[in-house]
């Protein structure tokens, strides 16, 4: 996991000065300024990982918390205005995916033969309708090719050529694939042995609007050095996606095969539902019991009805943070 | 779903005559000739659909309940000697595949281009292992290149293009696209227009076996002028295809969109580990009232730890049966 890190150095420098002049400092966690529920949540990943505590410099950690708030500001103001979660958790994923520092989007890991292929998945809780793509390679905002495939079609999910034609119907912004492509990332894939460790990471919101509807949505560039057309588990509803108005809104985070095998998403609305578990007490059994168990690093968000706000990691770091009604905030890299 | 009959019914008496020769006549339904739990169980499905009873012709319904019992005892073979769950439900889904009645490998609907695109997964339930592929057009047989991604890759899932080039490299059977399409259910698919009611089914199989450990396996051709790209629920762990030794495998076929967003397969399972269902109270619920209620058709196979079966659909048939070690068993179509 180090090498997620270190492949994300050479060009963070390049664009911190940047995020410097644009980005507001990472607020500080407050208390809530009442006992009511929040009126609105919004809860965002940028993936789970491995630096240690004490490997990011000042600078770089600023840099990746101002991104965070900026994602985070970019689907509360849609939530502040009346927007729907659904509008507001793809604000935020397509921030996201444009930001090179994160993989999904711009900035994704390469697969075996170097190039980017990319899944993302969205799921509105009030209706429990769904939509996600798998492997596509020319939609610059994958999240949004998922958006349309739920909207747009009777089907769910949509995976290869397929899916990249159904995007450049749908009138999608289509890029070539160097679009995706950093040059450290490419460097760094050059470096690599096929077969060695191999670097994840997501990103993920989820959000509760004014008008009580739960939706999640996850984008993510998958694994690097991945066999070409694997999907992992961002673009399955259950797995690394869910979201239902009668328990929770989940985006996962994560060794992508194991969230698959639990059915990670859906086994934490399960746990509510018929096990009748407070949403902090199900994910954290499911990251830090089951899947710790299993040896599968990663974490989650979610937010359930009541605007109650679950984080939980097994890795050293997961990027992350909230933005509330009530005026409370987070963004955190670390433990 | 009348179109599913149909499409079936030329070729059908094409094939009749050799069923006859081969197969064995259907069996009845038994008592279980013991109170203990049996050694082994298999329960199979070959879709679910419209054919309402009484528009099939007796020897009509003898071709499908012979291929049923044909493939129920493909797989009763291996369990009787001591073979695992995984190895029966795979050889039962891999004689249904090769059999041009059912909807997955030779003898697929076709997609909105005319050409066969096929899904199928395995989940092995002793160590929640398990392997998918999604929209395979030259793999003779997708179940087997399942097994292949289970068992030889460290993903779970492989998608288009790199999916075949995957089954290709392991040296699975190839077979040319044309391979796949049956001669009437190309001359069907010319006659329907793009939007008309879609035609699906999917064959499946579930297994105990004389360890105490579980397996399943799904395969389909989907959805009939599906867009290019689609995947139903089938190749999705935990939609369409689920197991695990603590609780049930289950194989679902129907409405596959319906079956992905309520996440079928592992719902079961998690109603029975966290609500402490028994298996049929579970699956009951799941088929005749959560499915039902959004319209969405379909049915579901499962076998629980204890070798309780359970088969509900909410359809006008479901091609379906079960074979046990304590001589029970039944081929059937429809209520």
């Amino acid at each position: 996991m180090c090498n997620f890190l270190k492949s994300q150095l050479v060009h963070l420098f390049l664009v911190i000065s940047f995020f410097r002049l644009v980005a507001q400092p990472a607020e500080s966690v407050k208390e809530p300024v009442s006992k009511d529920n929040p009126k609105w949540v919004i809860v965002i990943h940028g993936g789970a990982g491995g630096p240690v505590k004490g490997s990011l410099s000042a600078s770089q950690e600023e840099a990746y918390l101002n991104m965070l708030s900026q994602a985070l500001e970019s689907g509360s103001a849609i939530l502040r205005s009346g927007g729907t979660s659904l509008e507001a958790v793809t604000a935020a994923v397509c921030f996201m995916e444009d930001c090179p520092l994160f993989n999904a989007g711009k900035g994704a890991v390469l697969d075996e033969e170097g190039k980017a292929e990319l899944d993302a998945a969205v799921m509105d809780g009030r209706t429990l309708k769904a939509g996600a793509v798998g492997g596509v390679r020319t939609v610059k905002n994958p999240v949004l090719a998922a958006v349309a495939v739920m909207e747009k079609t009777k089907h769910v999910m949509l995976a290869g050529p397929g899916a990249d034609r159904f995007a450049r119907e749908q009138g999608l912004k289509i890029v070539p694939a160097s679009y995706f492509i950093v040059t450290d990332r490419y460097e760094k894939w050059k470096q690599t042995k096929p077969g060695a460790d191999a670097v994840h990471g997501t990103v993920g919101a989820v959000a509760l609007d004014q008008s009580g509807n739960l939706a999640a949505a996850t984008s993510t560039g998958g694994m690097s050095r991945k066999m070409v057309g694997r999907l992992g588990d961002t673009p399955i509803i259950g797995a690394g996606t869910y979201a239902n108005n009668k328990t929770c809104a989940v985006s996962c985070t994560g060794h992508g095969e194991f969230f698959i095998r639990n059915v990670v998403a859906y086994d934490l609305s399960a746990l509510m539902e018929y096990k009748g578990l407070p949403l902090a007490e199900a994910a954290e059994y499911i990251v830090n019991d089951k899947l710790k168990s299993q040896k599968a690093d990663g974490g989650l968000i979610a937010v359930d009805k009541e605007g109650n706000i679950a984080m939980p990691f097994n890795s050293n770091a997961m990027f992350r943070g909230y933005k509330t009604s009530d005026d409370r905030s987070l963004v955190a890299i670390f433990k």
